[in-house]
């Protein structure tokens, strides 16, 4: 069996769109009250957003399931204000609900946050126990620079994320940490931030010690772990500079890369100097990156084709498709498989 | 002949490091004037500083000559205001022409740049041409970030940067793209922010069209180019699905990657996916990672180790040692070897 850790409902109904487009009108009035979502979305218009999208693909590509979850530019956890963010959240994650509903064989849930610039953390516990023990999510999504590209939020480590991480840790459900879109001018969503935001992370971990606070927290960083794996020697050294612990000890059992790195190369290079334990597929699919790779004639967030190619051990390639997401997202077990 | 292209002056003499602190200390009284530099170093303090430093491991590992600028994490261009930073850089390079007049053979100057937050970078010019024409330098360092990690400036890419490039074109050097110290939190210095703005500064790149503007501007992104060789399927997707040049045509003439990744595999990555013409050899020593690693016996930043293991064919290996760097610094030939 294989399944994608990383995928994203980036072709969600038309009035999904419609009902953001209202809230964030409504913003620009002081007086008018908070947008509830109340949307009329069929399950046909479900399903065939799906299944001409992300279904087709992943049937094609020989894909089990998809942990799936809100697009995550469209989080956009800068916009408007805390209960904004609380009403959009619900929006989005009762959305993939319904994909999971219809499609539970193909599809299991990971939240979106409410997550809002100078909230506190701790308020996101409510929805990520919603839709766990109500919705049968398994995980969730979350963004370490709410504030759109302009890092106004204290780091991962910092205390006041730690009620959201007890939250995280009663419910045995990880986090994959996921930037989303950016207002600021320097930084592009899915060429930069994604990448910026995956090793600003892993060097936040690296410096703390938050695991030896949570031994049971996991969190997945995107995109291949953003520039870490490249410059592994460099994370080493730095390591030994500081004092730390080697990343490897200190961190690669509570932290977890995915395999959204779309050429083979960079996925040579992954497998080479991560540990076969740490690595979840993902292909993020329907995503950053959508066009046909001319040197291969494939598309570029094909990554299955990049993993079959290393041919590993049956072991170890069970344990990338299968099995290290089982470890990772325990819920999974009892909905799916 | 072997150049590095990449050294920073990180044991200047502590005459210097007291400057910076009483310039700053000055910056807390509103009546206080500017300080304004008139530093005290013997040559020998500086031979002391550098022999038993740069120059030594340089003869040890085989390397010629450093292209050598002042330290990148204390150019710290947010401190004070622009008077403050253009004190402090005329400190700084002057310190760097006193080695390079000392080893003519072993060290030639690159600039810092008197950039400071909300300053035009027009005003850098004056410096450039100073320590180009005045000084022997052969280039700069120039910080796409002055606010230290708050990244308040305007993208690489816009007019606002045109007339420091035209001095730069007219002045015949190029730029290394190189942040300095944070005080944004989020960010660890040499572990995130540097590669973070590798990345983002790329990525800027590849969505405009400075070097049809400026056809022969020259950038080095330091740090083997951040993510970007990682993911250079990920930016050869995008630049397709934004409708821009595929990198390797629209960048790659005018943007240049040096071998500061410090381990073989991300060394093995960066030649396989990027031409050999746009590899510049670079160790960033004394720097950021000065440890030895346990996995081989030799530090991290000796690079030239990694490189000497890739059996390159003679012309490419005198390329990335010697040629391209001579070739992106013509100034070199006038000057040196």
């Amino acid at each position: 069996m294989i399944i994608d850790c990383h995928g994203h409902y980036t072709t969600a109904p038309k009035a999904l769109k419609d009902f953001r487009e209202r809230q964030v009108a409504a913003l620009a009035d002081a007086k008018a009250p908070p947008l509830v979502p109340n949307l009329k979305v069929s399950d046909d218009e479900i399903r065939e957003t799906i299944e001409s999208n992300q279904l087709r693909i992943q049937r094609s590509r020989g894909v089990d399931m998809t942990i799936f979850s809100p697009q995550a530019g469209g989080m956009a956890h800068h916009v408007g204000n805390e209960t904004t963010s609380i009403n959009w959240t619900r929006a989005c994650n009762d959305m993939i609900h319904r994909v999971c509903t219809l499609y539970p064989d193909s599809f299991v849930g990971v939240c979106q946050l409410p997550q809002s610039p100078g909230a506190s953390p701790a308020g996101c516990a409510a929805e990520l126990q919603r839709c766990v023990e109500e919705l049968g999510f398994v995980g969730c999504n979350l963004n370490p620079d709410p504030s759109g590209g302009h890092w106004t939020a204290a780091p991962l480590t910092d205390r006041s994320w730690y009620p959201f991480y007890e939250a995280m840790v009663e419910l045995d459900v990880p986090a994959m940490v996921h930037v989303s879109a950016v207002t600021n001018p320097n930084f592009h969503a899915t060429g930069s931030h994604y990448l910026n935001a995956d090793t600003t992370v892993f060097m936040q971990l690296l410096q703390a010690d938050l695991f030896a606070d949570f031994p049971d927290l996991r969190l997945v960083i995107p995109h291949g772990g953003g520039a870490v794996p490249f410059h592994w020697g460099r994370f080493r050294g730095l390591a030994d500079m500081l004092g730390r612990p080697a990343p490897q000890d200190g961190l690669m059992r509570n932290v977890f890369f995915d395999t959204c790195v779309y050429h083979q190369p960079g996925i040579d290079l992954l497998f080479d100097v991560i540990d076969v334990d740490s690595i979840l597929f993902g292909s993020e699919m329907v995503g950053a990156v959508r066009g046909v790779d001319p040197q291969t004639g494939h598309h570029f967030d094909d990554t299955r084709r990049y993993v079959d190619a290393l041919d590993l051990a049956p072991d170890d390639r069970a344990k990338v498709f299968e099995g290290n997401a089982r470890r990772v997202y325990p819920r999974l077990g009892s909905t799916a498989g």
